[in-house]
């Protein structure tokens, strides 16, 4: 019999386990409000489209080249020139399959094995782990509620440029952070760009959930202020209408395309998917983000009450003005690793601080994703939580 | 102002291009018949789908986890039963973006620098460049009528264990090789997989042209004869109903598949791709592929006409009994690579050989692609070619 362990190099990761299904407290996972899925108007888009250019997918790219489907690309850069400031045209922009994609290109192209990268020290787990399995150092940067702390930014780069080591890019989540939910200011956006130009560090921008505030202005991207081309940006639609849809997109001066795009092997990104939301975006985003984020809002309160009812003083979190997760900080007591783990056991997913932060105070934090969950389930998985804080962590949760 | 290449590592590949077109006699790439895609059926069967399990696409996975969607992957199981004798479960089918992602995944799973893998030495260029850029050490197999030539490999195979030297895996295309066309015999396959058994090497069968036989039986997959796991196999949609639509997939024991997963990290492959193929192949696929495969096979005999016609004796080739191309060998006098240059200019775009083997006999080869040009096409760019020759490489190419 074959036997793969034999084949396996010392560091493969380990094997994944059987899915079974989703757990009935699901609060880990970019999943959305099953409600606000406009599937009616994808049905109606995908087949107008389907009709008018159905011959077109006889050809890799359609009749629209590697950078993806272009009525979609033109629809990004309208609505990021609305929405985010942004002036870029459609042939700075590179569809992918998710924007998990445009993390794998950028890193492709970027970093090889030793090199260093800065980042929000609170971060997308998934880039951390990516980061990882490269060999990548990190610098961690501490957060305010407006943002990366720039001082202390300016120092890293200080530090770094005194020990002779060029970071490859300074990585940021400005609007909406994930997981913190912080929406950086204008004045640091410039800040952060001075010190871009002043140290010759590009940025990568990843701006995934800034279609989702409900609350306060969206501040202009950071890519919106550069004018000498060093912020290389990415965007997502898993967000603002469905994450089964992978769809994503970098936008970036075409002398960094073109150096990103021969790293992607993939013959192109599902041609349906970008005829659909091609179709679906030029009516209807504005309206449909306008209904999606209202509901998740109030999700987010429910989940905020749900906190201040069964934790009380022992949970301290940022009430979010945006986006599908809230950041908890639980105290030095727990150990929020163990807490997955026991949690799971009673049907309640969540993140373990550990795995989305490179501070070691990480480990006392969770992150707890809204979006998916109905009211109920808030309420009642929240509840599960904070029972097991008190019964295995000795947390008071009394109300003050 | 940001200059990318200060932050390329020395082995960067080279920029690409802006697209503009495609060439007008297009004889590369995959590209398939666009009379022949069934695009009114596909929005049917999207439509259809969406109206009932639209919701869905609210999660990551849609309801069906991380090995893509459930009813596509129950369909293949019995399509791969009916049509490749391969008996598996739906839980041995790994569903992904396109059958290069299964290039991606099993050489990510398998391959470190510096390990030799054993291949048909003419070979999917996308597989070459792949190994090459990785590092990996290629022994080429001669390819006959019938497939790999056995007593080449055995004798490869005993010379690398006797340099202690385990290769990591023999990588075929049994059925429709590309780009020769040939089919593995039954004799063959089994011999294949006793040798694979013997030495303990794992074999990776790319079985994506399988499907687009129009002469003689497909023979069972190698993997149909697997009862110890070794065959790690793959297949496509993109060859069977349209290019632009990025669904293949991976079939492997679990032990296998366990250890593939990890490393697919893009939060899974596009939801409406594979449920509208789920809806249309369950009802359609046998029909669709028994029609456009006479297309197809009606285009072969045009190419192949027009070879004899405008290059007479000058060029030899083997006649396909199924897929998109044809492998051609136009004699020691033609460098193809300067050839696909100078019939770029004229419209003419041609894979240059030497892309396409291992062996430098390549040089002298191209690989036609008829599957996406019009028969009118098909004529005027084999005349163009043809004239070519004889102008710049002084090629006789009378009638005999």
């Amino acid at each position: 019999m074959f036997n793969i362990k034999n084949f396996l190099h010392p560091a493969s990761p380990d094997p994944v386990s059987v899915w079974t299904e989703f757990p009935k407290y699901n609060f880990v996972g970019g999943h959305n409000e099953a409600d606000n899925i406009p599937f009616v108007e994808l049905k109606e888009a995908v087949g107008k489209v389907l009709l008018k250019e159905g011959r077109d997918l006889a050809k890799y790219g359609l009749e629209s080249g590697p950078q993806g489907y272009l009525p979609l690309r033109q629809f990004i850069a309208r609505k990021l020139k609305n929405r985010a400031g942004i002036e870029c045209s459609d042939k700075e922009i590179l569809m992918l399959s998710g924007s998990l994609q445009a993390l794998e290109l950028v890193n492709q192209t970027l970093l090889k094995k030793g090199d260093t990268v800065i980042i929000e020290e609170d971060n997308y787990g998934g880039t951390i782990t990516r980061l990882n399995k490269l060999g990548i150092k990190m610098v961690g940067i501490p957060l305010e509620a407006d943002g990366m702390n720039m001082d202390e930014l300016e120092n890293a780069l200080v530090r770094l440029e005194s020990d002779n080591i060029k970071p490859r890019y300074i990585y940021t989540i400005p609007t909406i952070q994930n997981p913190t939910g912080t929406v950086m200011s204008v004045e640091k956006r410039k800040r952060l760009l001075a010190l871009s130009s002043k140290f010759g560090i590009p940025i990568f921008e990843d701006d995934c959930y800034a279609d989702l505030i409900w609350e306060g202005d969206r501040p202009p991207a950071i890519k919106s202020f550069d004018t000498e081309g060093y912020v290389i940006y990415c965007g997502s639609f898993s967000k603002s209408i469905a994450p089964a849809l992978r769809v994503g997109y970098l936008v970036a001066k075409w002398e960094v395309l073109s150096r990103i795009m021969p790293h992607k092997t993939d013959a192109g990104s599902g041609a349906l998917e970008q005829m659909s939301l091609a179709v679906f975006c030029e009516d209807s985003f504005d309206e449909h983000v306008s209904a999606l984020t209202q509901v998740l809002g109030k999700k987010a309160d429910v989940m905020c009450e749900a906190i201040d009812e069964y934790f009380g003083l022992s949970a301290t979190y940022m009430r979010p003005t945006g986006g599908i997760f809230i950041w908890v900080d639980l105290s030095d007591h727990v150990d929020t690793s163990r807490l997955a783990e026991l949690a799971l056991k009673k049907g309640v997913a969540i993140n373990p601080g550990a795995e989305w932060s490179i501070n070691p105070n990480g480990q006392h934090k969770i992150r707890l994703c809204f979006g998916s969950p109905s009211i109920k389930e808030i309420k009642e998985g929240v509840q599960i939580l904070a029972k097991l804080c008190r019964d295995e962590f000795k947390v008071s949760t009394l109300v003050p």
